[in-house]
C-alpha cells in the first residue's frame, strides 16, 4: 500500500522532501502539491516527472480526498495553520520546524490533536534520527554508564550569515539540541542559564558569540552547550555523557585517516547539509512507514511545544543574565512515551 | 518506471534481496521467483506478500516475459549456467559471487557477453559500493598522497567453522580484496606469493591461520594481505594506501567513544553481516538504476573472471611456496574503464 | 656548583623529594634535614646512605651554615612558618602546597618576599611543569587557535577516601586547576559560580560529587571545570582550549593501542601519581637551577596568594550557590611575568 | 659513588653523550677524553667545564687508571679496536653501534669477551629503553595477546642525504629494527627476502624505496617491515604485534589534539632526533647503573653480533631477490637471557 502525500511549499527543503518521497524512499508517492509561487510548485513536478496535482493553496492540497498524509515546508509563519487544518481534517502531517512561531501556537495544536484523540503530528526534528545519537542513547538504555549525571555538548558552525543575531543562536541552532537531548536523556528541562564569553572577533555588533547555555533538567543532571557560530574550523556537533561509571561520546563521522605533512589527521566536515543527511531519509520513512501504520512514533507536537517552551525561556536567560526556570505544564497522559 | 525482476535461489542471500528489492530500494519489483525447493520459493512470497510468480526452475523466469532483469542467488553451481542463460536471453543479470566455479567458466560468461555485443552481468561484489572504500579511492584519485606504492591490508574474522579449511581463506574469505583492492588501484596483479607465520592455536589441521599474502602489480605497487580468520578480537577489515606523500587508511566504522574501566575504547564489530550492510543496498540500487538506463557500471563480469584468475594463482602459491605468476590476459577494450 | 638542600618534613613526599634530589635530579645535595618525627629523618637518611645532619626541628635546618636552599614538605600548618623564616634567613626556598593554610597567609609571606626585595619562594604546583600542558601552551602562544575563548577542563578520579568532603574538591582537587589554568591563559579569575549535578550513588552524605565550577576570568574567557573524584573509571585530566580559530586539548598519555574483546582501545590511568610522576622531577630540577642561578622563575608567591584568594571564592560559591567575585588585589610590579 | 668516565671520540654524538653523564644523569663523571682532533676534545671539555684531562688517543684513556668505563664514540672503523681494548683492560664499556664494521669484527668481540668471562660491552642500540617499546612489551610479557604471530613495522623518514643509498636502508636505519624486534620477540631471525615496491620520484638512481623487507623467526612469526625513507610527511616508527588474541601498538608520541581547518589532527614528529630523546638518556643511565653494580645488562655484544649477521643477510637479499637464511650460531650460555 502507498501513502500518498501531499506537500505544502516547494522551496528549498519541500523539494528535498518530494525528491526523497519520489526517488529514495518506500511506500509514499507525491500526489499534490502546492506553493505560495504556483510556478514553483509546477516547476518540481515536471523537474522530477511526477504525477502529482498542483493546487493553488495548501487547504486545497489539505482537503483534496487523493491525499493521504500531508507535509508542511511553508513559510514558518504558516506552519501552525496548515498543521491545526491537517489535523481538523484527520490526516498525519509531517510539520518542519518550528511547528509554530511561539509557544502559544505549539500549544494550540497539542491542544488540537489531543481533542481528536489520537497522535496526526510528526514535528521535523532529525537527530534522535541519526545513527550517532542512537547509538549513544543505546549506550545509556543499555546501562552502559550507569545514570547520566552531566551532559557536554557543542553546535559549532563554521560561519553564518550577516543577518544571523544573538536570538538566533538559540532559535535556529539551539533548538536541535533542545529536543535531542530531551529525548536523549528522557526528561525535561528545570531551568536554564545562558552566560558570554568575550566574542570571537570573526563576529559582528548583533550576535554575542559564542555562548554557553547551563541546564538543570528535572532529574537533577546539569547540561551546558557551547554554541559557536563562528568557529571557523568546521561544522562540529558534540555531545559527551558522563555517568556514574563511565563516559559516552557520540561518534565523530567515520573519515580516512591520514598521514600528511607532519599530521596525523581525520576531516572534519564543514557543510551541516552533510553532518545528518541520512537521518533526514530516515526521519521521513519513520512518518511513511507510522502513518501508514496508522500510529505515528516520531517527535510529537508535544515535543515541538516542550523546545519552545525551553526556547523562550533560552532568549529570556539570554537579556536577564539570570537563572530563569523553564515551564513546561505536566506531559499529558496522551503523549506518554 | 519500475524494473520487473525475476529472482533465481530463493536461500539466506536471495530472500535478503528480495527484501531488499521489495521493500528498501527504489524502481523495482520482484514479479517472478523461483528455488530447487519451490516451498521455500512460495514461503518469501507469501510472507513478503509479493505480487510475483513462482516457477518451477530459473530457465522459466529467465524466459518470463514479465521479467525485465534477473538476480541469480542459487546454489554456487548454477551460477554459469543461469547467468549465460540470462546472456542469452538478453536480460541484464546480477549474479551473486561467485560468477562461475573456475577461471574457464567465468571466461565463457566473459565471451558470451562480448557475443552478444553489451554489458549485461554485474557480479556481486558489494566493497566498491561501500562509503568508506569509497572514500580512500577519493583521496588517490584526487591525487592527495601521490602515486600509491604500497597497500598493507587485512582482513580478520572472529572465528570461521571447522568445515573451513586453508584454501577457503581464498576462496571465501580473500576474494573480496583480490577484487575492491583491484578496483581501488586501478591496477592488476602480477604476481603472488603467500607466507604461513606460525598458525595460532585456536586453528585445526586443516586450516593454516593466519596467512600474509603478497602482491605485485602491473605498476609495481606491493600489497601485503594478513588473513586471519581467527583473530578472537573481532571482524576487521584494514586497508592503508602508502603513497609518495602521504598515507591514506580506510576509515574505521563510527563508533560511540567511551571511557570505563580504565580504558579509552571504540567498539569493534563482530559480525561480518553489519560491516558492509549499507554496501549491499547501494549494490543493488546501482544495479537496478543502471539496468533501467540500460547500461551496466558496477564489478564486470571480466572483474569476477579477473578476481578468479587471481584466487587460482593464490592457491597454486599457497602449495608452492614460491612466487607464481597472475596470467590474466589483456582487458578487452569491450571492459575499457 | 652543588646546590646544598635542606629538607623540612619526611613524609612520603618529603622522602619522594630527597630521593629526587639525590638520585635523580642534577646540581643538588640533600645535607639536613629535619621532621616532628626525628626517628623517620634519621631513617630516609640512612637508608638513601646521604651525609646529611638530621636536626631536631626546620629552624635549626633553615639557620644551618651548610644549608642553601629550603625544601619544605612538613604538615601544612607549619609551611607558612617555614617560609616566612627561609626568607627571614634569604634563602631559596620550594614550598610543597599550600603555601598557607589561608589567603591572608599567602600574603603575609607575599609581602615578606616584596619587604625582602627579590624572589626566594617556589611552590610546589607542578602541572606548569608537564610536557603535556607545556604543549597546550606552546599551542596558544603560538596563536595556533587565535585568542582563547573559552576552556573545558575535567578533573577526575576514580574514587575518594571516606573522608573526603564536598570542600576539598577546591582545597585539594580543583587547586591545582586554579594554579595551571592561570599560568595557561596568562589570565586571573574575575568571578566563580558552583553548580552541583545531581550526585554519583557512589559518594558520601558528606561529599556533593560531581561538581562543576565556573569562571569568567578578566578577559572575559569563560572556563568550566568538572570536578568528579568518584567517576569510576580512572585518574582523567581533561583541558580543551576553544579559540577563535581552532581548538587545541591537552594530549592523552601515550598508550599501547590495543585490538581485543571487540574493543579499540588505550589504557586510561587509574593512580594520579602516575600521571604527572616526570613533572615533579622538572619541577624540581628547575627549582634547583633556578636558585643556583639565584633567580626563581616557577610558581611564585604571589601564584600560591592568588590561587588561595580564588579557592576562597569557590567555597563561598559552594555555600552561596550565587556568581562570586575573586577579589584578587592587583599583582604588584614585583611578580610582573 | 660515582662512575668515572674516558670517553673516545668527541664528534657530535660523543659531545651529546659527555653533556649527558655530566649534566643530565646521576652517578657518572666524564674523567679522561680524547679524539683524533684534539682541539675537538679540549674543546668540549672546556665549553662544559669539565675536570677531565685530554689524551693523545683513545688508548691511553683506556689505559688511564683515573678511568673506570669507556664510552666510545669515535670513527665507526675504531669502534672494533677500541672495544677489545676496553676488554683487555677489563673496564666496561659502552660502544655506540656498530660494535664493528663486519659480523666478524662483531664476533671477536664476543670471543674476547667470552674468554675474559664476564660482560664488559653494551652496544648503543636505544630502542629497547624508549618507553613505547618497553610498554609493547610489557602486553606481550603479560600475555595480554597471547602468542606473537606476526609483527606489522614501519620505518619512514621524511627524506634522507643524496649520498644515502639502497644499502643504507639496511645498515643505517633497519639496523634498528633489527635489534629491537629480536628484543620485543625475544626470538632470532631465521630466513628474510627483500621486495621493491617501484620507487618514489623522491628518490634518485642509487636508491631504491621504498623497501619491504620480510623475516621468519626461529619461533614462526612472521614480520614485515616497510622501509620508506623519503616518505615525506613524517619521522614515523611503527610496530604492530599481531597475536593469538588480540593485537598491541606501539603508542604514537603524545601530543596535542587540535580542530583546525576542517581537520581533526595531532602532531606526527619530523625529526629523528625528537622521537626517541628520553631513550638516550635512559640507555646511558642504564649503562652507568650496571657498569657501577658491575654487571651489564643491556644490549650485548651477542646483540650486536646477531644484529649485523641478519643485516648481512639482509644485504644479501637486496642483491638475490631470494630468501636468504640468517645463520646465526646458537647463543653462547654466556649470553642468555
Amino acid at each position: 500500500m502507498t501513502l500518498k502525500l501531499g506537500v505544502i511549499g516547494t522551496g528549498a527543503i519541500g523539494q528535498e522532501h518530494i525528491r526523497r518521497c519520489s526517488k529514495v524512499l518506500q511506500g509514499a508517492k507525491v500526489v499534490a502539491v502546492s506553493d505560495i509561487n504556483t510556478e514553483s510548485a509546477k516547476g518540481i513536478v515536471s523537474r522530477l516527472g511526477l504525477e502529482a496535482e498542483v493546487f493553488a493553496n495548501g487547504h486545497e492540497v489539505i482537503a483534496s480526498s487523493a491525499v493521504d498524509a500531508l507535509i508542511v515546508t511553508s513559510w514558518d509563519p504558516t506552519h501552525e495553520e496548515f498543521t491545526l487544518a491537517a489535523i481538523a481534517a484527520g490526516k498525519p502531517v509531517f510539520c518542519e520546524k518550528p511547528l509554530a512561531l511561539s509557544a502559544e501556537g505549539c500549544r494550540r495544536i497539542v491542544d488540537a490533536e489531543i481533542a481528536y484523540g489520537k497522535r496526526l503530528v510528526q514535528v521535523g526534528f532529525m537527530r534522535p534520527y541519526d545513527a550517532g545519537y542512537r547509538a549513544l542513547k543505546k549506550v545509556i538504555v543499555d546501562d552502559e554508564i550507569g545514570e547520566p549525571l552531566m551532559l557536554h555538548c557543542a553546535h559549532r558552525n563554521p560561519t553564518v550569515p550577516e543577518n544571523y543575531t544573538t536570538d538566533m543562536a538559540i532559535t535556529n541552532t539551539l533548538i536541535h539540541e533542545l529536543d535531542v537531548l530531551r529525548w536523549l536523556t528522557e526528561d525535561d528541562y528545570k531551568t536554564v542559564q545562558v552566560v558570554f564569553p568575550r566574542s570571537t572577533k570573526k563576529t559582528h555588533a548583533r550576535l554575542r558569540d559564542p555562548q554557553v547555555v547551563l541546564f538543570e533538567t528535572q532529574k537533577g543532571i546539569r547540561i551546558d552547550v557551547e554554541i559557536f557560530v563562528n568557529c571557523a574550523y568546521g561544522y562540529d556537533i558534540q555531545c559527551e555523557v558522563i555517568g556514574e561509571t563511565g563516559i559516552a561520546k557520540l561518534p565523530e563521522p567515520a573519515s580516512v585517516q591520514m598521514r600528511k605533512d607532519a599530521k596525523l589527521a581525520t576531516t572534519i566536515l564543514t557543510d551541516w547539509k552533510d553532518r545528518f543527511i541520512d537521518a533526514y531519509d530516515v526521519e521521513l520513512q519513520a512518518f511513511i512507514n507510522d502513518a501508514t501504520a496508522g500510529e505515528l512514533q516520531g517527535p510529537s507536537a508535544w515535543d515541538g511545544y516542550a523546545a519552545s517552551v525551553a526556547a523562550d525561556a533560552c532568549l529570556k536567560a539570554q537579556e536577564s543574565g539570570a537563572i530563569e526556570a523553564v515551564e513546561l505544564p505536566p506531559r499529558p497522559a496522551f503523549y506518554n512515551r
